[in-house]
């Protein structure tokens, strides 16, 4: 627990368990719901601090391991901590690694005191502790930081699930004794797959050692959203209320607003710029592939109801050029629009939850997008 | 000749050919000596138009070869130009596709009345001839368009630049007949390669026929300073004082110096954003390769007496751990800082030139790169 760090509800959803909250950090104040995208290398891919700023974002995720391998933790350290390395002076979220040490190490060899795993990059060896991410994370500076866990795939089994989840609650342990940074929150997380049960021995085991916020894992692995919403609907009723809750990985359009209306208050996920990147547009109207012909000579923006700079002064036949003519202009541009068109969404569902009209929100929400209205 | 373009020479310098002037389009005025920036395919690359001003720049140049060949001219045309296509208010060049016909399409076939060659993108054959690259350049609706010309290598014989010039000024007429579009100027095309008579000769019979510009072309084809400067010197001799010339496809940071002494009004060229692409930067201590390991824990900017936005927020060590990882946004750094660097310098030898202290600038100039002084 720290001093610099609170979580509070300005105002509880009629009929959901939405909340609308807010959170402080050492950065500032960040309005929960929110959505952290992600800044991987310590930069959110193709866009300057300003420009992400500028789309609404409040608040960033990095990535401990993906730092920890290049450039390295402590000579982000020793240049100021990752605000001032990327320029980034809103809250930081890092996650602890323990995702991608399974989902991208090689030769993992789980052991009770940690993970070897082998660097995709050089193929150098590594020993992932609770303690060591701590150590990078710490390093790191971010405002919140998160335990280290085991991340099992989605058909792994009851057993297999059961015994991972309860070295992700030891792990948890180890995490609290290691930190030592009063600066940092730290949240624990959540296991136990898609196992009724095993979510929640996980939750209350969890939620016993007692952390600063609450993340759900493992929801992002592979399944689909109706697994997602039975493992978070397992999980929300043993977190404590006065405590933020944060979905990893997730998610949609629509996922944002089915976790929001179960109780979640962050989320994080790749989906906005990653698809930026390979020319799908999120819009009110439903999705759209730039790349397509029938944008040729398309004089519209992407989405006339969006207000993001790209919107303001591009057309779709624009668009369409940089992105078949592979220019890096393209990504950027694609990226604004997106991220801009998931900060306006959670803006207005915050909204909502303040006005008591998540209900109508969501249903024009779901109305909009008719097949094939662009 | 048109009369929304207009050429002033504010200031001539003492000691050289050097002049300080001012160009005035219909998309606002420009001061001279200019550098433009490349923007081959209706953007500097990774840049938005806000950045390329940011940087200080003037006015840019984009291929009518490139655009002919994808999106093509007639659908910006359609969309209402080039400047708002890609959203840039201020004026525009467009080169006349001769120097990419020759260098980058396959099985080209020269004739009297143009050069037939396969598209480089899906091998679509094409015949090129002055008209149409009067009417691609008239559809983009550029401020400047220059003549369609032949350019030989720097290799080629005496006999050979002697027919291929002469062919250039046959076709300089034909561009002056084809364009009708009294809003944009029109630049003639010196060539004549490293031959001091030939070049009087397409100088003289390019200035007879008449046009609002002259451009030199042919230095940019794989000769040396020393030749480039020859062929130069071998030319302004023979072009009116009170016309803008254009010296295409130069230079380095030194090229500039050495030509604008001898009395070139503009430049374009692609190496400050192809440089920033590799990585490397120019400083006023000479050239920097980021990459470079001794850079990894630097935190002072790429070049302490630079104001670009790059070194205004960010290290050497970030900029290193973004090119080494691959980030885009490692390009987009880079380049905004190259192009400031040459906005600036031409912006001081202007200054230069207007006080009289050129000769005092470009000793300094060269003082300052002293070697590993980074």
């Amino acid at each position: 627990m720290n001093s610099k760090f609170k979580f509070k509800i300005i105002k509880k959803g009629k009929g959901s368990r939405a909340r609308r909250g807010r959170i402080t950090t050492p950065h500032g104040e960040v309005d929960t719901p929110v959505f952290m995208p992600v800044g991987t290398q310590a930069t959110i891919k193709s866009l300057t601090p300003e420009d992400v700023k500028e789309a609404g974002v409040a608040m960033i995720l990095s990535n401990a391991y993906h730092l920890f391998l290049r450039p390295g933790h402590k000579l982000i350290e020793q240049l100021g901590g990752l605000h001032r390395f990327m320029n980034w002076d809103r809250p930081i979220l890092t996650d602890s690694g323990g995702f991608q040490v399974f989902s991208l190490g090689k030769l993992n060899k789980i052991e009770q005191g940690g993970v070897l795993f082998q660097s995709p990059i050089n193929g150098e060896k590594h020993f992932f502790t609770p303690e060591l991410s701590m150590e990078i994370q710490q390093a790191l500076g971010a405002d919140i930081i998160v335990c280290f866990d085991e991340c099992p795939s989605c058909t792994a089994t009851y057993d297999y699930v059961k015994r991972s989840s309860e070295l992700t609650v030891r792990w948890a342990n180890m995490c609290k004794e290691a930190k030592t940074n009063d600066n940092q929150a730290l949240f624990g997380i959540v296991q136990g797959g898609i196992y009724p049960n095993l979510r929640k021995q996980s939750a209350m085991a969890t939620v016993k050692i007692g952390f600063d916020g609450y993340a759900i894992g493992g929801v992002s692995v592979g399944e689909g959203t109706e697994m997602k919403y039975l493992a978070v609907d397992n999980t929300i009723p043993f977190l404590p209320e006065d405590c933020p809750r944060y979905l990893m990985g997730v998610g949609t359009p629509e996922e944002l607003f089915e976790f929001i209306l179960q109780g979640i208050d962050m989320f994080d996920c790749v989906m906005p710029t990653r698809n930026a990147r390979n020319g799908m547009l999120f819009t009110s109207f439903g999705k759209l592939v730039i790349k397509n012909s029938r944008y040729k000579s398309d004089d519209r923006p992407i989405d006339v109801e969006c207000h993001c700079y790209t919107c303001r002064n591009y057309s779709r036949a624009y668009l369409r050029h940089l992105f078949i003519a592979g220019e890096i202009l393209a990504i950027r541009l694609n990226t604004i629009h997106n991220l801009y068109y998931y900060m306006d969404l959670i803006n207005k569902i915050r909204m909502a939850i303040e006005n008591d009209t998540i209900a109508e929100f969501q249903n024009k929400f779901y109305e909009q997008k008719l097949p094939n209205s662009c």
